[in-house]
């Protein structure tokens, strides 16, 4: 299995370094190695056909800011001179034109490459128009980490709760809102808690994608395109952020023991995200910077999985689940004869 | 697919609903129908080699009390006279001799029978002679249901995190305790509590088993044997049930902002059932009949999953999820060569 990776920052460093620690893993399970053959960042690239090693690549960066040796200005020439079976793309999310990560993944997927990414601006812009490319070249296209990080929400609905029918979809998507919530939960004011929220480094120095909500819708129209397989984009989302939110309506919700929480929300008659009262002890009145996500089954009932929305080993941890998942397919097919 | 089912009860008869309701889904899945062949409860059976009617045995069931027209001395004997491929025992829960179900289950796996249990008395008293006799015989043996209802913890941890090192796990395994629990953190008494999860319908007149903990540690041992890979039974549960706790003890929880639930850990160095503080807002800080599982794992952290722990239906659809695993696979092996 060769991955070209394009992206070299935190979530793209994170892949690097978890498969060099899954190595036997692959091993054991395939009876192969996973090998990166080319890695890209925004201006420089490296390439071996026999593999670059993940310690290699994390210490380049790291001590030159550059994944690779040589430049580039053209990344789909850089794909096309490499041979390789699947794209992951990290590079930075563009919610407003995709891109180069759009450019990347219909690149690979026209190629025939298999596909896992985590950034959120192609499949927020361009969900069905890359999932019909996927399926007309018969590739695996999985994004897991682009909703919620580690919690694995996408994967559970197409795996386990595979036999149910999901009417409907709630979640807390963003971490960092919830991170001030919690803290306003705690008597702080908004200014304070996103305060303190850029100075944990949980949110940016412009924190408008997070707290006005947008992040959330990206991760709502990309729930609502895979597990509903509706098909909506960005734009179909009614979105209100948290900034309005004050310590009286905390306090007041908190009298009825209730906690405000902004949940983005899939359902027949709903594409929106929005602040909500959520009772104490509901699996969504979670504190902290978790994501959590609580679909609704007509036989189950309501299944909810929560776990970190972000961070740099916990968002690849969701890159190597889709690889397993695209591996344990590709065995499948490929190896139907040799094995019976 | 022909199935034998072993237990009528409220489980077997959500399954034969279950099973009606997803005819179509086997249909399109697998190209084939999903039939029972023969139902037992514990006095009399029906078999018919072309399919049983799911309705005609709830019906019989229901006006007569019995499933079957035929009386049986030896559930043995029937399993013999019966060709089927997968026996769904869910006849009653024995935790001291393991009851009928250990010898159905034994019976089925000997004779090379895949098969789907949610009874926990077999998988807490004799669970690594089940696997290995699985094994050896080349049979899938699958439980999801008899953990937490319609919660996908087994089955999550299998799939979706099975690349993830899991190092431990926490959970709500006994939602008759956390109803209790929810209710003292409302202001009532323990025994107030209990009445009203007795007259729900929550708590059995007995209800030694759930709120002494029985329940929670049988659910651990299964846990542990099945995703840690342990080699434990019920004796080596260190157990500490709820009845011994005040509203006092309730209420200083909760002016340090926790809760009091009843956990099931397993780790390196706990085997254990006993109350413990969380904090609210944790994931396990849930109210009401719930269950909830938390695992630790070296990339993603913590993830955590919640649902219905018991019901009809609910645990019927863990039964289903196992039934599409099971098929899955099975359907790789068998269609191998069939389809390049």
């Amino acid at each position: 299995m060769r991955i070209l990776v394009s992206g070299f920052g935190t979530v793209g460093q994170g892949f690097a370094e978890v498969l060099a620690l899954r190595n036997d893993l692959f091993k054991e399970r395939y009876g192969k190695e996973v090998a990166i053959v080319c890695a890209m960042d925004s201006s420089s690239y490296a390439a071996d056909p026999s593999g670059l090693s993940p310690k290699d690549l994390l210490e380049r960066k790291k001590t030159t800011g550059k994944v690779g040796t040589d430049a580039y200005s053209d990344s789909l020439k850089v794909m096309d001179s490499v041979e390789y079976d699947l794209l992951v793309e990290v590079s930075p999310t563009d919610i407003v034109t995709g891109g180069a990560g759009l450019k990347n993944i219909r690149h690979a997927l026209e190629a025939g490459k298999d596909v896992i990414t985590v950034n959120k601006g192609p499949l927020a812009l361009r969900f069905c128009e890359l999932i019909t490319l996927a399926k007309k070249n018969g590739c695996k296209f999985r994004f897991e980490g682009s909703v919620g990080g580690a919690m694995p929400i996408i994967n559970l609905c197409r795996e386990s709760l595979v036999g149910e029918n999901i009417s409907s979809m709630r979640g807390i998507l963003n971490g960092t809102c919830n991170f001030i919530l919690s803290k306003m939960d705690n008597g702080q004011s908004f200014e304070q808690a996103l305060k303190e929220a850029q100075q944990m480094g949980y949110a940016e120095t412009d924190p408008t994608n997070d707290i006005e909500g947008y992040d959330s819708a990206c991760k709502v129209v990309i729930l609502a395109n895979s597990i509903f397989k509706r098909n909506v984009t960005f734009s179909d989302v009614k979105i209100t952020g948290i900034t309005s939110i004050t310590s009286e309506a905390i306090s007041l919700a908190a009298s009825h023991n209730m906690v405000i929480r902004l949940i983005g929300e899939v359902s027949d008659d709903r594409l929106e995200v929005s602040p909500r009262l959520v009772p104490r002890g509901h699996p969504l009145s979670i504190t902290g910077t978790l994501n959590a996500a609580q679909v609704v089954t007509d036989l189950a009932g309501p299944i909810t999985v929560s776990g970190r929305g972000a961070g740099r080993v916990e968002t690849a941890s969701a890159i190597l689940s889709d690889l397993i998942s695209i591996m344990d397919d590709r065995k499948e097919r490929g190896g139907r004869c040799q094995n019976p």
